[in-house]
């Protein structure tokens, strides 16, 4: 099988055929990116890059939205929504403009001990090498411009691999790329099977390897990077939300209902348990049943939807599947439960479920928010803890003590106060810790993450 | 055999028999080492850690005699240098109490879009969790230090494997923690055969894995990291240098006899590959011969020895015979080429060993300089790239376009003008890329490794 | 008249007699200085300056029972509290010693144009020249040493003038450095009557003026600056204090209480102006009567007192006097209101006093506290920023809104939530905006300030 | 009388005739900047002031014909170089928008002593408030965003006050910002004589003080500053180049005759004091005259014209004194030394005039360049460092030694490597020391400087 097939998400529709690269043509991409990295003569000088940048962005400004009914059609992710994907995306674009000058090296101050006398020393960051990118369907415009952008803009060939279910929109910002001037082979999409890509991901030419996607797939890879290959993996997580007692009940609603349910919960920080203290319980699960029923389900490119499909039936059965395991293992389902549509899922609330059940201790990656009463607020923080799994979090309180001793304890790599996990801007540090993954994700973080710095010792008498 | 026996390098004199530690010790050292970092209650402050440290630091500078002793004793560096280890150890320690209050956050600014209006945003660096520490034979004492008090100084507790060859002096600078107050669990020495060194590599407990030593193991302990663990990699290299016809000659031979020959050339920054201008390589070559008759060779605790022994005969024998394959395939040898008392080898120079001979090609970690003749500086520059090893090189130059020239294009951490490839000071960053490591090593940038940020999103109508 | 009589502020007893230097000395020392800055020959390297910084904080830490004597009888800080500033000091001196090695450049990025390419750029730091320090009697070592500690830290000669009440404390910090090997020049105190003080301050080989002191003198002396002479000014303030509704109150009575009174309230971050929700202020004002009540006030050599004199007793009249109009135009006196002894006054607390009254609009600089009824946040806030006074600021709250709101709107360098307006630690930011100071202070960031950058930009082909 | 009349300084046409504003409408102006900052309700969001940056930028990029003749026409500056100046203007707003993101506060670590435990600090950077500009004629449009656009920036009012010579560059400017949507009173042109212009340098409702013109005027205004405002002065320098036997004449005269006669040396960073070592003088100098005569003087709108007029004919008669009066102190005129056209000044050459001739010891800031004979490197070093004015200087040599000697010992804010005095990019740190100014500019430093720092401690158990 020579062709993959994209399909829309949502009601089957094929949208595009794309050829598979077979292992030479893999091959001959590798070596023409590593053949750049070590020709300095075809390096580009940062006002180059910049001008590359400028145009692309403008181009991209120019497409808002075709940008925006490639990414919704094949990925599934409602109109509206794509298109902040799509304004987000330009603003990433933007961004790795502003920090191209601040990629920057340090003095090394000297002369603290007699024998660091007579030195001159300064780091100066350089290119890193070859940037690898495995790429994930959620946000099939935005994750290409955060593993593609960032490379380029400081100076590395890159490869991207995007999700086989969702690759047109990353193949759509490489063209705009060389429509705006990019020369051959500084970013290249290669669209082949898990063998070819295993290839890629062991090759000693790669320097730097980015990967979002699934933390069982990602550390197996991982395991098998050539000496010398640094990583990026950013996994999933199972977002803990704590609910003190004096929460303004409604406003946490609107941010929580929007962070549990938003593109059916397919995103690594979506909102998944919800820890409300006992004295509000009752009233914050109805309000939130009452958010969820008003959700409007169904067709990504109709601009009223607010979720649409799981990204392929597998999912929307395995969701549906925990969900029922979930309600036998003790939980009680407020509200949804069930497929709908060919893909969809219904907005779901799981009341209490069993701390050994799947949705529970596993990501869910799927319209379902699991609601749990405690008590104290130490006892909330513990379980929230419980996982191996450890990315954002958040807490509801007024009280400051409250919201610091959260702050503090919650192993996370961000805690929002007051607000939903799924908060992100593109010039965040973001990224999960422990089995959440490893590296530091946005845009001005991946630039510096794809540079290694070089140190000059200059030794003379006239320093 | 549940015992080691640990001996002089240079005339097997039994120095101490330690047991080996089993299954059951090493397993009980990591959950104790793991139950403390879960246990917020029993993390010390920072003015507690720096009174700890402080004390440290008075005790070693109490026992410099002692501790220089244990240091060349089993690992083999002459008395005056093994002294200039400790010194530098001990400066170590200071440095890791200075830069504490270095260990600290930014502001992430919020607002430049409008769906970020009203964040206050902020990271906080906390203490990665538990940090493994395999460590080398070449600097017992200063590696210890480098891979166990920057760990403690973050607040992490610490698990430290030594060489099996040199444990006294990291034992000894545990003992010297302990007696300064250190509490249970912060640091300790484990000793124990390979199967239970790799449990611990794999263990998921572990969140930082620190390695200094061969490539070889070094890249395959990395494929067995649990998910989620970070680590540093310090290797060897093949420190090339570039020695230009308007150098000083006299200074760079008596920098260059220095860094070839220095501990026996077990250093991984050690200079090796010397590329010399073909106008000046006869009266070069000629006066590093004359450096290198000069050099005393033996008994590390004679004062007055500069070099010592290699670590074992085996090391003894491997050189040797790479020496003479050298010189088989074609290499000249302008002096060395002997093994001299029991495990010692007499500082050797070569002159254009063929690029396929082991000694151009593999880190030799012993007392032997290679030197090449070349006439154009991008030839040398281009054959100080041709090896996938990459750590500190250097240039000798008076001119400073053709220094800039080196600084840019050799493939390197560290370049060095006008100064041999083993120039290091402990508070500049220190680490080879490529096959020859990742991370970044030196008291503060090691502190920082041993953090990871926090983000905290204050989300507020205040702001 | 050439002698100056040290006295205790306390019972007038004669300390010491120190000569008056006239013109001609003055200008001597201000010459030698100028002249070693001039000399580079003569500038000492990093490590010696750490070296003689580490002898000194010895030598103070073997006679901090001495230098809180001096400091005590001299400036009538009670001698708990000096030894607290003697310890302070101490601190101060290592603080110096461990950010010299954070005095360092930057790279500037180059490229981004192409009118910048084929430059390497790079800030270094240098000593920003002779540092003239003018001093204040209420912490005679503390300040001492931050006058002239971060300026020898970063290479720069520095002259002081202590307070004419208080010299003894510099003018032994100074011996001390000598004893610790500080060579000729680098340091000296000058006593000298206020002409001669001007004469310096106007030099315009002076290159860095540090004054602390009153407002009026200050900003003064600044229009006399020499073209190019930089200058902070460290003044009083008047520090506002709001306590809302939901405050724990006693905890709020201990930190105020001291923060009011501690050395008789001369401290230019001293609480003067407590905002007190109106349902609280019943509770809380007698709770700082009670508080107010106990202090011991008394002789400042006696280890139980906690409240020593006024500096002397003009200043102890200046506050009677202002207490006794605040309270014909309105104000209720709670307590105190009482010289007691030569040149104490009697811990005292206002209630609702005038707007108009100098202790509403003044730097009051005695042991003198003013309690405002308020009823809304917003109010209280508005009138905390109602003088052109501009310091340490805070608020006491739960709530994290209000505590947000406070900090944003307050216009104060620092604002404390749930602490007293003194906090300070002498490795953070400090020091007065708007008529209140310019610079910062804190041993970095003096350090900082008087250094200043050289931008190194090399023109080179091969960059 | 109440109206300028701005003339063209080559020919004397009327370019605009604009009214004087009186003493109410001066006082008006700072009124309203003074309340707009007060009023925190008005205050622009960062995404506002970036969106209305954005939109300036696009102006100004649509209109570079337009304000390229507007500058040329009113300052003098040739067409071409006005064009860059354009161009470079634009930049600025770019960098503007860049750095706003960079506006952040630190977290300043506590805990490293008992007695800070429990606090979490933070700092954050609040714009300064009003901002008062007095600008020069020799850049009219870029000195304007220099002055205008980082206050708006970092969100403060800023009133601007333009040379009276050259006020519509800066009109327009503003102009612009309003079509793009700026709001009322954020910045305002102010065209006033003298007396209103100091009245404003005095009033404290200016907190931060920007002025680029002359030393005598500028540190005369500095003293009346009142209390709290902060100021950068940006006066002139005397710039020193150094050029060793070693360096390519060729090339060095292209930059240094660039650099020299560049704005018919109306410029603070010009190159006027050349130091060239006696073995090339004469291949030098005769070179440098060829250049000389090689240049076209004359009509600044015409697009092949290199050198225009002086800016009004009192500079060109002032300058042509000094020659005079050089040549009779002993200088000899290689060059030039005669007025041409109605205020054009030809482009001159001194060798070797006196060091106590006007030309050698003040700034000349006109197409004048003295050549030196040395013998020695110190011996130009020192000379270089003989006046009180220090901005940026340079040395020519491809010796490193030499080259980081000159770097070491000049005093300036930069010393350039092997390029001339004049270079100067819009990101990179700028401005003279000692007499020649204080305070940093550039974009982002002037940014910075616009800023304060607030910093928030918390105090709570939770930490």
């Amino acid at each position: 099988m020579t062709i993959i097939k994209v399909k829309s998400p949502f009601d089957g529709r094929l949208l595009q055929e794309i050829p598979l690269m077979d292992s030479e043509i893999v091959e001959e991409k590798m070596a023409k990116a590593y053949a750049l990295f070590q020709d300095r003569s075809r390096w580009l000088k940062p006002y180059e890059r910049i001008a590359i940048l400028e145009r692309t962005k403008k181009l991209m400004e120019s497409r808002v939205e075709d940008l925006t009914k490639i990414a919704a059609s094949e990925g599934g992710k409602p109109y509206q929504d794509s298109k902040v994907e799509v304004l987000r995306a330009i603003n990433g674009v933007q961004l790795a403009i502003e920090y191209i000058g601040q990629i920057k090296g340090d003095q090394i101050p000297m002369g603290m001990t007699a024998a660091s006398l007579n030195r001159l020393a300064f780091s100066m960051p350089e290119p890193i090498g070859v940037v690898l990118s495995i790429s994930a369907f959620n946000h099939p415009l935005n994750l290409a411009v955060h593993q593609i952008i960032p490379a380029f803009a400081v100076g590395c060939p890159v490869i991207i691999k995007p999700a086989s279910s969702t690759p047109m929109s990353a193949i759509e910002l490489v063209k705009i790329m060389k429509e705006a001037g990019l020369p051959a082979d500084w970013a290249e999409v290669v669209i082949c099977n898990r063998e070819n890509a295993e290839l890629m991901v062991k090759d000693s030419r790669v320097n730097y390897f980015s990967f979002i996607g699934s933390a069982e797939v990602g550390w197996a890879l991982r395991s098998k990077l050539a000496p010398g290959t640094h990583c990026a993996m950013e996994h999933g997580g199972s977002a803990p939300v704590i609910v003190e007692a004096d929460t303004d009940i409604d406003e946490a609603i609107s941010l929580l209902g929007k962070g549990a349910f938003y593109h059916a919960g397919q995103v690594c920080v979506s909102v998944q348990r919800v820890f409300v203290h006992d004295s509000i319980m009752d009233e914050f699960s109805k309000k939130l049943v009452v958010y969820a029923k008003s959700i409007k389900v169904g067709d990504p490119l109709d601009p009223f939807t607010e979720v649409g499909p799981m990204i392929d039936s597998w999912e929307q059965e395995r969701v549906h599947t925990w969900v029922n395991e979930a309600v036998k293992e003790g939980a009680e389902l407020l509200f949804g439960g069930r497929k709908c549509m060919a893909t969809c899922y219904q907005p779901s609330i799981l009341l209490n479920p069993s701390e050994d059940s799947k949705v529970s201790k596993l990501e869910v990656f799927g319209p379902v928010v699991c609601l749990y009463t405690y008590s104290k607020l130490q006892e909330a923080i513990d379980r929230s803890n419980s996982l191996d799994l450890a990315f954002q979090a958040s807490i509801f309180t007024k009280n400051m003590d409250k919201a610091l001793d959260a702050v503090s304890q919650l192993n996370a790599s961000a805690v929002m106060v007051n607000d939903h996990t799924a908060f992100r801007v593109d010039w965040m540090p973001f990224g999960g810790r422990d089995a959440s993954g490893i590296g530091v994700g946005g845009i001005p973080y991946s630039m510096k993450e794809m540079t290694r710095d070089k140190l000059m010792v200059i030794r003379s008498k006239s320093i």
